[in-house]
């Protein structure tokens, strides 16, 4: 796609080069710190996950179990 | 905590600055995909949950009128 990367024009000093670094760098600092926090949601929902489809492989045992009961009857 | 910033030091040169800014500025874009990703991946494990949380509702509805049933005879 196109190039956004920063280029020299006149007037810009390294002041302001300095100024734009540090404010990337908390941006990514956020970043991580959001990203970290997704990681957390993720595994938290696969625990879940893995948690209810064990419930339902249980529900299903019981109701096979119902079945077969009420064909004997 | 502490201070990470970045300062000018003799011999950092504009050139060095803005090749430190452009590697921060793919950082960053690599990052907005990853994140991307992962709210894509929650996303899909939310509905999944939501969709197994219903089974498991289904199920249950089953085995008390299973039950009902049974009792009846």
């Amino acid at each position: 796609g196109e190039d956004h990367s920063y280029s020299l024009t006149n007037g810009t000093t390294s002041a302001e080069l300095l100024r734009k670094l540090n404010e990337q760098r908390d941006i990514i600092a956020l970043m991580e710190v959001k990203m970290k926090e997704m990681k957390s949601t993720i595994r938290q929902l696969r625990v879940s996950e893995a948690r209810l489809r064990e419930d339902l492989r249980e529900r299903d045992r019981m109701l096979s179990a119902a079945v077969s009961v009420r064909k004997k009857v």
